[in-house]
C-alpha cells in the first residue's frame, strides 16, 4: 500500500528518513524549516542534502516551509524532524494548525524539566500545551541508536517507536521498517524518551575517560578501554536507576543503552567529552569546537537539573548517581574531568 | 599493615596484579606453572614480564613451580592466575594440596556446563571436587572490565571481587586497592562469574558487525557505530534475560555490560568476531589468527550448550536469545555472519 510521508524539518535525521520510507515505495515529501531555506534549495538543485554524501533517491519531493500545507495534504503521517531547539516552533507553527487526526512521528530527542523536578517527553509536552488550546493530539517519537548518515549509508539500525497508539504504531512501523532499519514498537513514550535522552550526560562522563587517557599517555598511547569500560559500567548502573524512577520498561532501558553505546563513538558530545578529559575548562573546549550550541548538553542539564531537584524533594539520592553529578560538576562548575572511581564501587556484601 | 600475597600462574592477568599488590607495600610473591618456567626465568634475568612493556616494581620475588609450597608459606592470601584451560591443573596440584584456611582469588574467568543444563562458576566446581576429598574450601574471585596491559599501565579500572566470606573479601580488597584499582564486593559469585562468562558470546556477535560493515563499505569507510550500537543493545538485553535466569544480582549484571564493553574493544575475541563478519570461514578465521586456542571461545560455547541444554529443558525459550544463537551458529556451524537485525526488535504495544 503506498502511502505519503512528509517529513518537517530538513536537518540531517528528519532527511535522513526519507531513504527508508521512499525506498519502500510511499511519496516522500521533505519541507525545510525557514532555517532550512538552502537546505531545501540545494535538494532541488541537486537531489542531494548538503550534510550527506549520496544523493535522495529520485523522486523525493522538497517544499519551502511557507507550503507546508500543501506538503501534508492526503499525507498518511508527518515525521517531525526538528531540533530540539525548535519544539516550541514546531509547537506554535506546526502541531497547533494541524488537523489532530494527522499522525505525527517525532524524531526530536530530549526532556523537558518541570520545576518540581518531573521530567516530561516533547510529545508529552506537545500534548499538554494543546490540550489548554482545546486540541487533542497523540505525537509518537523515535528513539535509539541511530546516526543520520549511517542510516543514509543503509547501516544496519536498530530504533524503537514510541505512542500511545498501537494501530497507528504498527501502520508507521510498515511504512518505514526496510532490510536495515529494524523498528521496534512500545507504548512505554516517557520510559523511552528518557532513556535515549539520559544517554546524553552519560556519553559525556564515558567520553571524558578517553580525553584523561590522553592526558596521562599522549594521544596515540593505543588500547586504552579499561577507563572507558570502568565508566560504562557505572553509566549503566545509573541510566537503569533513573530509568525505573521514570518507570521505564526495562526494553526503553536496553535501547537506551545501545544509543549510549552509539553516542560515545560518534558526533560532538564525544568531541567535548575528549576535550573536557585532557584538561580543557568548558569555555576553552567551546572555542575549540567553534561555539557550536551543543543539543545534547542543552538536555544534559535539564536533565541534571531535575536530579538535583528530585534530591532536594527526597526522592532520589544524589550519591547513587555520581557519574551524573560528576558530568555536571565538570561542565558547569569547573570541576576537573578525573573521575570519581572509587565512587563507583559497590559492597553488597552481608 | 603489610601482607603477604603469592601469585601462582604467570601469564599476564596473574602478573598484573603484582603491581597494585606491591604498589601497596606488600611483599608479592609471583609462581610460574610449569608452563610459565621461561617466563619466570626472564622475570629473575631482567625484572620484566616479557608481555609487559613497563617492568615490575622492584623488590617482587619470583619462583619456579617446583618452589611453590615455599612461595606460600606465611601469605596472607594466594591469587590464582590460571587460564580456563588450568583449571583442573589448579585444582590437582595446587587447590588439593593447600592449606583450606589459606585464602584463594581467582583470576580465571568462565563457567563449567553440567549436563543439566546448569553453569557453574570455577570456585563452585573446585568447591564441589574438593568436597570429594574432604576438603572444605571457599574460593573468592575477580571479575569485571580489566584488559591486564592497562593495569601495568595504571589505567583507571572497575573489577568487582566475589566470594561467600566477607571478611576475606575485605581483606583482598584493603590489600588490592590502589588509586587506579578499584574494587567492589559482592557475595553473588554465580551471578558475577556468569556475567563475565556471558560477555565472551556477546563480544563476538558485536565485533561481527565490525567485520560485516568492512565487508560493505571497505575497511576504512570511516565511522559505522550504528549496527555495533544496535548489536550491543541486544547484547544487553540478552545478558540480563540470561543473568536473571543464573539469579544474577543487578550489580554483577552491570559489572558485565561493562565487561562486555571493553571486550569488544580489546583483545582476540574481537579479532575473530571481525574476521568472522568480513565472510571469513570460522577455519579460516583461525588459521589467520595462527591457530591460537581462544579461552573466550571455550567459554561461549560452554554457555552456548548450557542455553540450548535448558531450552530442551523448556527452562528458556531459544526464541528470547537470537544474538546468542546466531553467535553460535556462525561459530559452529558455518553460518553466514550477517545478524538477524529484526530478530532483536520488540513489540511490547498492547
Amino acid at each position: 500500500m503506498k502511502r505519503t510521508v512528509t517529513i518537517i524539518g530538513s536537518g540531517m535525521m528528519g532527511s535522513a528518513l526519507a531513504y527508508p520510507a521512499f525506498e519502500n515505495g510511499h511519496e516522500v515529501r521533505l519541507v525545510g524549516t525557514p532555517l532550512d531555506r538552502e537546505i531545501i534549495d540545494e535538494c532541488r538543485r541537486s537531489n542531494k542534502h548538503p550534510k550527506f554524501e549520496i544523493a535522495f533517491p529520485e523522486g523525493v519531493k522538497y517544499y519551502q516551509f511557507e507550503e507546508w500545507r500543501e506538503a501534508v495534504e492526503g499525507a498518511d503521517f508527518v515525521i517531525g524532524g526538528v531540533s530540539s531547539f525548535g519544539v516550541d516552533w514546531f509547537l506554535e507553527e506546526v502541531l497547533a494548525h494541524l488537523d489532530p487526526k494527522m499522525p505525527v512521528l517525532s524524531v526530536t530527542k530530549g526532556l523537558i524539566n518541570l520545576p518540581d523536578g518531573t521530567l516530561i517527553s516533547y510529545p508529552a509536552y506537545w500534548q499538554t500545551e494543546l490540550q489548554k488550546r482545546g486540541i487533542e493530539r497523540e505525537v509518537c517519537a523515535i528513539g535509539g541508536p541511530c546516526t543520520s548518515y549511517e542510516l543514509v549509508y543503509h547501516d544496519q539500525t536498530e530504533v524503537a517507536f514510541c505512542g500511545k497508539d498501537t494501530a497507528t504504531l504498527k501502520m508507521m512501523k510498515e511504512t518505514m521498517s526496510t532490510s536495515y532499519y529494524h523498528i521496534s514498537l512500545t507504548n512505554d513514550v516517557i520510559g523511552l524518551e528518557s532513556a535515549v535522552a539520559l544517554k546524553n550526560a552519560y556519553a559525556l562522563g564515558v567520553a571524558m575517560t578517553i580525553g584523561l587517557v590522553n592526558r596521562e599517555n599522549g594521544e596515540n598511547a593505543g588500547l586504552h578501554y579499561n577507563s572507558q569500560a570502568g565508566a560504562f559500567y557505572q553509566a549503566t548502573k545509573e541510566m537503569s536507576r533513573l530509568l525505573k524512577i521514570q518507570g521505564a520498561s526495562e526494553d526503553s532501558t536496553y535501547i537506551g543503552i545501545g544509543d549510549l553505546y552509539v553516542t560515545v563513538y560518534g558526533g560532538r558530545t564525544r568531541k567535548i567529552g575528549i576535550l573536557l578529559g585532557e584538561g580543557k575548562s568548558y569555555e576553552e573546549a567551546m572555542d575549540i569546537l567553534a561555539g557550536v550550541t551543543l543539543e545534547s548538553l542543552v538536555v544534559a542539564r535539564r536533565v541534571a537539573k531535575a536530579i538535583y531537584r528530585k534530591a532536594e524533594l527526597g526522592m532520589l539520592d544524589l550519591a547513587d548517581f555520581p557519574l551524573m553529578v560528576h558530568a555536571n560538576d565538570v561542565l558547569d562548575n569547573g570541576k576537573d574531568a578525573q573521575l570519581p572511581w572509587e565512587a563507583f564501587t559497590f559492597d553488597n556484601t552481608k
